[in-house]
């Protein structure tokens, strides 16, 4: 029989009791052993539900049945909980993002690799299938060479009310979502980054940003784009690709999109377009004579293969799929990123 | 009895054409008064046509009767033939770009004021009315304070295959469209620019912009982004403004587009949404709950205004629409941001 994993969930928050649904759908070998939070809501909640709650984190820590402390309370907690669970030699999954600064990850790397314990991040947009669907047209060069990605992240309630609006919390939307549309990014083109130009925005929240804008330009690779935003009332595309044959697009959560590609470069359908003040040929949309409307080719995925490969990590069967060089490498585009819209200026990287 | 305007199109190919067009449709005391161009088969299309074929640029110039030169050559020949109009007490209008750099620029001005003679600029698409009606919209507040404006012009045909494709004669999108967009967003901001930064496209093109985002951070304006891409198959909307109460969008030239604007901060209508790999309230869409989709405010034009304010300004009438130190600041904006996309950096302005 395989060797059964035991995890408690330290902060039962909205993210908590998704890995608590997630786990209870059944994970072969998983099993959620306990909550603990520091409030009491959460506590009863987790209580009425029939599960055992720790009075404390070291409790958590000393229960020797525990193999996994899955960690999502406010982001300015992971350092210290991940750290003290793989002392307590406990495996540790932080929420993300991971945590604050490069300096702080650097801790929670150097406490993992004393511990010789698994330490990684539930970066859970890895298994998006809009994610994996524009990963296999750019992998398998379906639009010719891609010049162009634009990754963008669109809601218009402005930022959660809660520590999520708090600076001192790692609160923000570049710390919310910006770690993950950066993370898919940097599993998507090989290569180094050249530079980073990002602006932010304060539209409803003058604390932290809710919302950005990040260019990162590639020593050898497309332009790539990615951008949230919290007062967009209208959302642009989720992804927009463009290769030299064509441009796919994937517009919303629901994967809702296609892929346009020139079927014929000789023909010219141009029909100028004329407006109120002028005429277009250059500008003119193309024509069914010239370019086929495909669908995309949806890639599926199952998340509980984020939980599949941790146990397999701890088990020594698999390298972990979220690495920490990876981890770093995210921190390291968004510390460049506020400092280049803090001066207005572009910054260097790698 | 007003004065009857004499003008003849120097340069008859695609935009003198259409110059004799508007001029035909019937345009009050504005007269077309013949053609010259340097290649002989629009010369003969223009004599079938019925119009008086000058046998040389010095006879259009020698001739008494003419108010106005029309100059619709390539962007190379601008400069040339607009200050030898000037100097032989013509008027003289130039297609856009007026020309390719502004120590060109500024040797026709120095002639326009030598000379007192008119000299301005065919900057038509300030009479477009997608751009008149996100100008009305920016003015009167519509959407609450404007934080973001996006400008995009997309095709997906390349550069035109002639001149268009050449730098000696002031080919690429930047000074084909660029100076359009560029324009209509100088006039609707006031105020200073702080800073350019550019990338530029050559997908199809490796002499010459083929297209190019740019982004202009002002001192107390929203941020505004500019775009021409000619590898677009799928078209990013024409135009894209949030203000921090709603969203206004121009999906396309025939002006598709609305208003979606917030109806109650107060209610949460958050419908979570659900992806194969998490979830998010955030980024959920509004329901009609908590906002209204309304129809965009079209503002009607009258291109013929163009001409009638030309032949005002020669009669003392009016100040000329298409001023000199506006046509020097799109130049200027167009260097920078060449400067910005040539070196990588933000490139700093006024």
């Amino acid at each position: 029989m395989d060797k059964q994993f035991n995890e408690v969930i330290v902060g039962f928050g909205g993210m908590g009791n998704w890995h608590r649904e997630l786990i209870e759908s059944g994970i072969d070998n998983l099993h959620l052993k306990g909550v603990y939070d520091i409030a009491e809501a959460p506590c009863r909640k987790a209580k009425e539900m029939g599960y055992h709650v720790y009075e404390s984190l070291d409790a958590v820590l000393a229960d020797p049945e525990v193999d996994i402390v899955l960690c999502a309370t406010p982001n300015d907690f992971h350092k210290d909980i991940v750290i003290k669970a793989l002392r307590a030699g406990k495996n540790a999954v932080s929420e993300k993002p991971v945590t604050l600064s490069s300096g702080e990850l650097q801790e929670m790397i150097d406490a993992a690799n004393e511990t010789g314990k698994i330490f990684t991040v539930h970066q859970n947009r890895r298994w998006d299938e809009d994610f994996l669907t524009i990963k296999k047209i750019y992998d398998e060069n379906m639009l010719g060479e891609v010049f162009n990605i634009e990754s963008r992240v669109h809601g218009s309630r402005g930022i959660p009310g809660d520590w999520r609006n708090e600076k001192v919390h790692g609160g923000g939307m570049m710390l919310d979502w910006g770690v993950h549309i950066i993370d898919q990014m940097l599993q998507m083109i090989p290569g180094r980054i050249k530079s980073v130009y990002c602006t932010t925005t304060n539209v409803t929240n003058g604390e932290v940003d809710d919302g950005f804008t990040l260019v990162l330009q590639w020593e050898n690779g497309p332009r790539t784009l990615l951008e949230v935003g919290t007062s967009n009332f209208v959302e642009l595309p989720r992804w927009y690709v463009q290769g030299v044959n064509g441009t796919a697009v994937i517009n919303d959560w629901h994967l809702n999109g296609k892929i346009v590609r020139i079927t014929n470069w000789e023909k010219n359908d141009a029909i100028p377009i004329k407006t109120a003040a002028g005429l277009t040929k250059t500008m003119a949309p193309r024509t069914d004579e010239t370019i086929a409307t495909e669908e995309l080719p949806i890639v599926h995925s199952d998340i509980k293969d984020f939980y599949r490969n941790v146990m397999d990590a701890i088990s020594g069967k698999a390298e972990q799929k979220i690495k920490h060089h990876e981890l770093m490498r995210v921190m390291k585009v968004m510390e460049a990123a506020f400092r280049s819209a803090a001066s207005g200026q572009v910054v260097d990287f790698e």
